[in-house]
């Protein structure tokens, strides 16, 4: 890897790092570059704006991501077990990924929802790109004749998000230790009534 | 109300606006005094540091989420019909209560979930004091015979904030015109099982 390469990946991980901390909207350039044990000038060599490293930031999570929960669990059957394994990959998945806080999305929601402008715009569109995903997770079961087929799929993604917004509140906020089995319980409650009956 | 009262009381209004815009965490002095048209030494007057100043905050928010939500819920009667209230009250209860952003707590709830300190403290025990009063509206939906004696209270009352979260997700940051109603209906998928059946 080129030198630049290197110090562009360094920036990347201490700028996810922070998010993960601090939160999207914390992370800027000065402090950034103290963490990285970068000159000033040497970020800016990167990155000319915190929006622009922000942006970044955000593409470099959605990839994390994608490697973290989308696609482990594509190695589920479609149906039932596909969803239940998006649903497991998705509890914690921050920090099986290495990132030391939180769910760097759940904390940008908060951070950006009354700002305009490209971040938010972004993340808006991984934020429905992920939803769109767990709808059509929800639609296969429906079409595998897992789940009956009156079954209101962006209903269920939406409740499905629900529960995990709250895992992340209960079990890092609150430090809660039943935040997983209540999760699960959770999941497995509003799954039950639309499962299909088996004939 | 003598002049260092209404000081005081414009800073607070001003620094529960900038917490439900830009969350708890990006409350800061020196932005605060500008925003109430201040000087710094006026501020500091009554705020020796940015730590006092939320803690204060985040009180007068808790004041300010009782009168809009806790109290008139008791108009409602005890089961129910007050379980059903808290719920209704809750859901956009910030922007009825004349703050310009999001819900103060649950942008600070991702702000504070990986710092330590006094700030973190009172927001967890205000959270924590708040899902009790749920969880105590559905042990007396059960004990008036509403709900099902086999009722979860905890669990239901973890399951109802993460509708909550879920709303604000959806309202805020996607601006998903369905929040509401989506968040009815998660609600009622909720209760419906747990109704106790009537003689």
């Amino acid at each position: 890897m080129a030198k630049g390469d290197e110090t562009l990946q360094r920036i990347l991980q201490e700028g996810l790092e922070m998010a993960s901390l601090q939160g999207l909207a914390g992370v800027s350039l000065a402090p950034l570059a103290d963490r990285a044990k970068l000159s000033k000038s040497g970020l800016f060599a990167h990155f000319r704006s915190k929006e622009a490293l922000q942006l970044k930031l955000l593409e470099t999570a959605e990839g994390l991501f994608k490697s973290a929960v989308i696609e482990p669990a594509r190695a589920a059957p479609q149906g039932l077990p596909r969803l239940e394994a998006l649903f497991e990959r998705w509890l914690g998945w921050s920090g099986r990924a290495g990132l030391p806080g939180g769910c760097p999305f759940a904390g940008a929601a908060s951070d950006y929802d009354d700002r305009d402008g490209p971040v938010r715009e972004r993340l808006v569109a991984s934020q429905r790109e992920w939803l769109g995903i767990l709808r059509k997770a929800v639609d296969d079961c429906v079409t595998r004749g897992d789940l009956r087929p009156e079954t209101d799929s962006a209903q269920l993604a939406y409740e499905i998000c629900g529960i995990y917004l709250m895992h992340q509140f209960a079990s890092r906020l609150l430090r809660n230790a039943q935040a997983t089995a209540r999760a699960r319980t959770a999941f497995e409650r509003l799954i039950a009534p639309a499962r299909a009956e088996v004939a």
